[in-house]
Formats: C-alpha cells, sequence, structure tokens
C-alpha cells in the first residue's frame, strides 16, 4: 500500500507550486482541492473505484486536474493520443472496455459515439456527490494505461501500475539527484510516459512542472537560459530544436539547469557536442511504455565519457542482452520494479515477462564497464547480402553534415541483396544528394552507403516527436 | 526482489568515494571487491545465506567491510552496542541464536565463549573460498537485526528488512534531497539504526560517507565549516556540543552543509535557535529502531516555522494518534514499508503492528496542519496528582537557562501526589538550584516545577547519546 499520492503531497507541502502555466501557478493543496471535486463530479457519473476511464485532451492543467480527479476517485485511465486517426481512437477505446471518456471540449470531434462520452465542460457543470476519498492506494493499481505504437498489427495495451510509476520515480531520483528548486519542463504530451512520468515525479518529489501545451523551441531555449526550469525531458529531434534556437539567439544554459533527458531513441554525437559548447548537459535515457519511463539513464559523470550510450540502469533495474552475436549484440532484456506486470483487451492473456525479464524487441550492447549502447529497434533492422545494417547508424552519420536538419532510413526491397538502405533527410543548408552520398561514402562501410537520399520537408514522427521508420517508404511517392 | 546493492552501486558508480576515514579512503568498487574476499572468507566458516552472526566493532572501515561482506554472503547480522556489559551481550547472542559473532580484535574480552567467536585477524587469516554472490536479493530478507533498549524487561530483536531499508533511504531522499556532492558525516554508531542507517544510504544514493570512530564535537565543527560534508545525524547533546564548538571558534556552517538530522529525542528550542545563528539548518527527525530511521523529518522550509516540532511523515509513511485525549494527546502509531514485520527471538511470536500500524508507545499530538510534535515517551510519563507531567517539557525549560549544558527529568515516588519531577542538570556556567527554581517557576504551571534540582557531571546515555531517564534516579546516590 501506498498513501495517496495526491493527498500526500498536499499535506506535506500544501504551498508549493505544482504546475505553473503561462502566467498562471497552482499549489498542490489548489489542484487537490480541484480534484478532490473532480472526483466527486467522477461519483455522479458512477465513474469511481473499478471503472476504467479513457482522458482525450491536449497538455493543459485542466488536463492534470481530470488526471488527478481519476487518481482520487481510483478509475483506471486509458491516456489516448489525441494526434491518432478516429479509428485507431476506436480500436484503443472498444479494447480497453472503457466505461466512459473524459474529452476536452476541444477534442470532441475527434471521437465516435460507440462510448459515453463526457466532455470536460459537461463534467464541470454536474452536481458533485462525495464519497469518501481513498488514503491509501494498492501498489498493484493500474494507475495508467497507454497504448504502444508496437511494431507491427495491433498496439497493445500497457498497464502502469501505482508501484511501476513509484518504483520509476523513485530509481529517477536516485540517479539525477532531487533538489527544492527543481522544476521540469513539460513539453512531451502528457498522454505518453514521458510526459505522464514527470506528474508522477512532480507528486512524489513536490517538484513543479513548468507546462508547455506545445513543444515549442524558442520557449524552451529561453527557459532554459533564464534558470527557471531544472530537467527537461526531449527526443533527439526536439532537442535539435532547442540547440538551433540557442545557438541563434546566442543563449547558454543556466547553471540552474541540470539535466536534458534525452529519450526515444539515439542522441546523434554531433547533438551532444553542441549541446556541450552551450553547457548543456545531455542524459541520454533509454526508456519505452512498458517499463514506465526511463530503465537506464547515462549518469552526468559519464555523459560525455560514453558518448551515444543510454548509460547503465537506475539502482533498482537490471539489464542483460539475450544471445549476444559475436559482437555482443543482442536483444535487449530489462527486469525491475518499473516493469509493467500485465496487458489488458485482446493481450491480456500474453505475459509481459519470461522469468522476470521484459523482451524489449530493441538490440543492444553493454561494452565492458557496462554501458548499454541501443543499437537499434529490431523491427527496423535491415538485413542486405547477409549483413546487418541498423538505420540510426546511418541517420548518425548524415546528421553529422552540416547541411542536414534530420534523417531517416529504411530498408527498401532489392532483387540482389535482399534490402538496401534507402534515407531521407530534412535540409537546413543547400546541398547535392552527391555531395551527401561522398560524405557517407567517407564515413561508412560500403555496404551500409544508403543508394538513394530522398529530401523531404518532413519526416513522419509519432506524439512524442520519435522517429517513424516504418512510414518512411510512403514520402517516395510524395 | 532488489539487486545486490553492493554490486549494482560498484557496478553504477564504481569510482566514487565510499568512505572517507582519517585520511584514506575507499570507492565502492574497491569496497565492493574486498567485500568479496571477505564472504569468500565467510563461506570458509560456512556462514552463508540462511545463518545468523552477530558483529561486535567500533565504526571504522574494517567495520564496514565485515557487514558489506555479511551482506553478500546473505547472513542476518544481528549487530551488537559495544557500550553493553557482558552479561547484556550474552542475553542477545543468545536470544537471537547467532551461528557466530564476528568481533573486532579490540573487542574481544567483551565477549563470553557461549558461541563460536571469530576475531576479525582470524577472519582475514582464513583462506578464501569462493561461491556464487546473490545478484538479487529478496525484500524480505532480513539485514539487520537491531535490539532496541526497550522500556523495561528485556530487550527486543528488530528486523529490518530489504524493503525496510530501501524504502527508509528514498523516503529520505525524496525530502532531504540529493545531489552527487551529498557526504553524511557519520559519527552516530554504526550499530544502532542512525548509523547504519548511513551505510544504506551510501550504497543506495552512490554517496560518500565521512566516518569517525568516535563523535568528536570539534572535528565535526570543523567539517561543517570546511564544507566538505553536506549532512549529519546528531542528538541532541551532540548537537549542543557541535554548537558550543562552532560558537567557541567562530565558526558557521558552510553553504555546502545543507541537514543536520537531529533524532533521538526533542531538541530544546534553544538550540534551533543557536543553530541558526550558525547557519545550521536543523531538521528534527522522529524514528526509532522498528521504523528503520526516520518516519517524519521537518522539512527545511518548515524548520523555522515549526520549531520543537518532528514534521511530517516522509512520502511512503503515514502516522496518526491513537485516542487523543482533550489536548490531541495520544499514542503515536506509524505505517509505511518502513515498519519492520518481525522480532526474532524471545519475542518471535509477538507481531510488531496492529492492522498495519505501529504502536510506538511514544505520546505525541498533530497540529493542525498536521505537524507531528513528540510530547515524550509514554515510559517516561510522570502522573503527578492526576496530571501528566512530560519530562521534555520540564527539561526544555532548563535547557533555556544560560547556566545549563544538559538537563534531565524524571518522576520519583511521592506520598502526596503519587509523583513528583525531579531534574538533574549539568553546568556550562555557575547557578544555584534557588536560581533555577525560580527560573521554572517563570516558565512553568506549578505542579510541573521540579521537587529537587541535582547537579551532575553527566547524564546517563544510551550508545547513540540518548537520554536514559530510567537511570537518572540512581544519580542521587552519588
Amino acid at each position: 500500500m501506498q498513501p495517496n499520492w495526491i493527498k500526500q503531497r498536499a499535506y506535506l507541502t500544501p504551498n508549493r507550486i505544482a504546475v505553473s502555466f503561462h502566467d498562471e501557478q497552482w499549489t498542490f493543496q489548489e489542484l487537490y482541492e480541484k480534484s478532490v471535486i473532480l472526483a466527486y463530479k467522477l461519483n455522479a457519473y458512477h465513474l469511481l473505484k473499478g471503472k476504467r476511464v479513457a482522458v482525450l485532451a491536449p497538455s493543459t492543467p485542466k488536463l492534470i486536474e481530470v488526471l488527478y480527479a481519476c487518481m482520487q476517485a481510483q478509475c483506471e485511465m486509458v491516456l489516448l493520443n489525441g494526434r491518432l486517426s478516429k479509428q485507431e481512437l476506436s480500436y484503443q477505446v472498444a479494447d480497453a472496455e472503457v466505461d466512459a471518456i473524459l474529452v476536452a471540449d476541444s477534442e470532441l470531434e475527434k471521437l465516435g459515439a460507440n462510448v459515453k462520452i463526457i466532455s470536460f465542460s459537461e463534467l464541470h457543470k454536474i452536481q458533485p456527490q462525495p464519497f469518501e476519498i481513498a488514503s491509501e492506494w494498492n501498489d498493484e493499481f493500474a494507475l495508467t494505461i497507454m497504448y504502444t505504437s508496437g511494431t507491427t498489427g495491433f498496439p497493445k495495451g500497457v498497464c502502469q501500475t501505482v508501484g511501476n510509476h513509484s518504483a520509476s520515480a523513485v530509481s529517477s531520483a536516485l540517479n539525477l539527484g532531487l533538489t527544492e528548486q527543481d522544476a521540469w519542463l513539460c513539453t512531451v504530451p502528457i498522454f505518453h510516459i514521458s510526459g505522464f512520468s514527470i506528474i508522477v515525479r512532480s507528486l512524489l518529489y513536490g517538484m513543479k512542472i513548468r507546462l508547455y501545451e506545445k513543444f515549442d523551441a524558442q520557449a524552451c531555449a529561453q527557459e532554459i537560459a533564464n534558470g527557471l526550469v531544472t530537467k527537461m525531458s526531449v527526443v533527439a529531434v526536439t532537442l535539435e530544436n532547442i540547440l538551433a534556437e540557442m545557438e541563434q539567439a546566442n543563449l547558454t544554459a543556466h547553471q540552474n539547469f541540470t539535466t536534458m533527458l534525452a529519450g526515444g531513441g539515439p542522441v546523434p554525437a554531433a547533438y551532444l557536442q553542441r549541446a556541450q559548447s552551450l553547457h548543456l548537459c545531455v542524459a541520454q535515457t533509454y526508456g519505452m511504455t512498458e517499463t514506465s519511463s526511463q530503465t537506464s539513464t547515462l549518469a552526468s559523470e559519464d555523459a560525455f565519457l560514453k558518448i551515444g550510450s543510454a548509460g547503465k540502469p537506475l539502482f533498482f533495474n537490471q539489464i542483460t542482452i539475450d544471445a549476444p552475436n559475436e559482437e555482443g549484440i543482442g536483444e535487449i532484456l530489462v527486469r525491475g520494479p518499473h516493469v509493467t506486470p500485465r496487458y489488458i483487451g485482446k493481450f491480456k492473456d500474453k505475459s509481459t515477462t519470461n522469468e522476470g525479464w521484459l523482451h524489449t524487441g530493441d538490440m543492444g550492447y553493454l561494452d565492458e564497464q557496462g554501458f548499454l549502447y541501443v543499437v537499434d529497434r529490431r523491427s527496423d533492422l535491415i538485413i542486405s547480402g547477409g549483413e546487418n545494417i541498423y538505420p540510426a547508424e546511418i541517420e548518425n552519420v548524415l546528421l553529422a553534415h552540416e547541411a542536414v536538419k534530420e534523417a531517416g532510413v529504411c530498408g527498401v526491397e532489392d532483387a540482389k541483396w535482399g534490402q538496401v538502405p534507402v534515407a531521407f533527410v530534412v535540409l537546413k543548408a543547400p546541398v547535392t544528394e552527391k555531395q551527401l552520398m561522398n560524405f557517407c561514402e567517407m564515413n561508412l562501410a560500403s555496404y551500409k552507403k544508403p543508394k538513394k537520399i530522398h529530401f523531404v520537408n518532413n519526416l513522419p514522427r509519432n506524439g512524442s516527436n520519435k522517429l517513424l521508420r516504418r512510414q518512411l517508404n510512403e514520402l517516395k511517392q510524395n
């Protein structure tokens, strides 16, 4: 059992700022009080302990209030991604068998009508029905359910329990440290684990969230330079956007800003070097929906010694490499109190772990000191003439070129070699395909050189800006 | 399951300093390696998983090595207090049914011969017998067993599990914060929970311990002023000694020094005010052997708003007051993952909790904001003419007098009132009993005024310098 986090935090540090958004801010006590009333309103809809509700809303304080309310009411929350198609949302809502969907008024049109839909404005209007809010939560309670993008086929609904989330937040603090001045800049979507885990940390640490509805590179650059925030979660592409803004505006990171937590795939070495010039400490992390955020993170003392590594496991976690090849590369297996114990819906009978180990489907290796290097997503692996090619390796080379802003690589069918790699790049300065090819030739084994480089305006990315390599090929028709 | 802390810490941050002592220091990797060899040596004595060993040694790195080795071997450790009499030690060793006693050569004479005794020098000499050291520890495993001083009658052997210790360390970090620069000055005995919990924090945080074999007020004052340590555990009397040293040497606390964690009973308000003048932030805490160190601690933001309070529970803990009287004072009950699940030996069938709540035997109240005030140990309560008198209240008044260095109060039998309070004081400047009586009269209700004030050279204290009020009366004969 754990104390009800929201109640406990409001009791312990009522007057600390929980959330700031534009020019407004709310203390933990204020959010607690709002969430009690909203929980009473959920009760008016009979949405109480044991019920499952989906939530669809942009990242605003109104969403956080609703999430707090669901937690107070002990409803399992299915966090929906607003960037999904109507069809994809319907699938998740049906698979999760939710009792209702709580939806921001702005998002109403994204939903079909097969389930009870309660808009935020409706919810706020209903008469509250008081009930006794639980003082304790069960460790096994599924606080959140998130659908993973999956590899192919159907997305899976992953449960993250109270115990998973608290273990994750606690392990993160042991690794990154914690001070009363900490404030986490949140511009990643709250419906993803990268965003929701910031809410959990806020409650467990008594830490302020500086919230943005959408990622805004210019505003982030200012926040980081001003010293009003101390930590931020990014993926490679948002990191690059911030770096570019800071370089252009001649800004450097304030000394209060301690950690840029970079997840969702490897960060190109070129970005890390640029970050260093801006006094920006980038901690690369390896995590996923099934591990309630970080599994491993590069400790700050190793940040520049092990560029490209996702570090070592957080204290209570373990990592091993399954069936490594001669280079030591194999599937990454993960174990720890942060690993999901179960799926729901279609996959509810599928075990999440094998003898306690989560099989991530990602490929990687541990160096001689035990630092994890994530080589690639297994599903993205390109096999060409019997040789394994990891797209990220080629992308890293392209990204090191001064004209390249973003790069994505995937395999295409080839009569001779089985598969060959092709590249898609977004430019920030003029360059020819020939020039980039030459650059690749200098930096890559010949079989890894892309057979073709397409110049495009955008790369396909998911709600948390992670590159979707499987969709790259569709760009060729444009 | 949790990773083997010692192995995990050596893997994660091998080169950080684990322990420094006089002019020497050891990294986590070095201590890990030493402890592996020592664990192999324990194996040569068949001291392995499931065995129970008592350990008796002064607080030196040699002791830490042996404790690490016992953990690696998964032996339950009974930590013996070197200040106890031979008879008291024999009782504990017999009650715990230990398989062996590991003892520093200097302490050999303190032990009887009824159990296998292995001196540290013997242990170091034996040929190591390698075995496979466990990579994971069970949460339920009794890492340590400590005997509590108890109230009356027989001391109880309290198990502190892996889960208890880790919950305690994690909750402490969430409250006090954590930085890479942290170093904990350890002058409290390691055989007490106040000391052993520093070892646990060191392993879980990757934090340096600055170790002293004995408390040395002058050295502590220097360390605090130098900024080489950031936190320290004290009790009221050692705090006062440090304050006096700092005042005399005209020292103030370095800004790196963030927390003086003061446990083992209430800290007189006069000390807190003196500490404030020296920029020393005192965090009063309430904890005990059964709660694996802190249950509640006053957050730094409240330190000077709630003087005399032991704060609010740490994040994962809960406190309630049982059967409060009209003033809200009742027995303090505690719940959380840090509470011992079981006793051993004579008390092994006694439950430690009632519906999950530990009955502490201590009296206290929660103010309107939920801050805990520990009024007194129930067993020390003086009942005089039907009125409750809490010794600490009288002691606090005496300690506020400029001539008083230490004070202790207990009840003595009285024909008329049942009990009356008497006081024992150690002076730091000349004063008469009459003058002190007048001072009490000004500050206390008349029934609380001590009937007699004895001037003594020392007060009876236990191994962690906690005042032993039950022994005060014996001072009268001297």
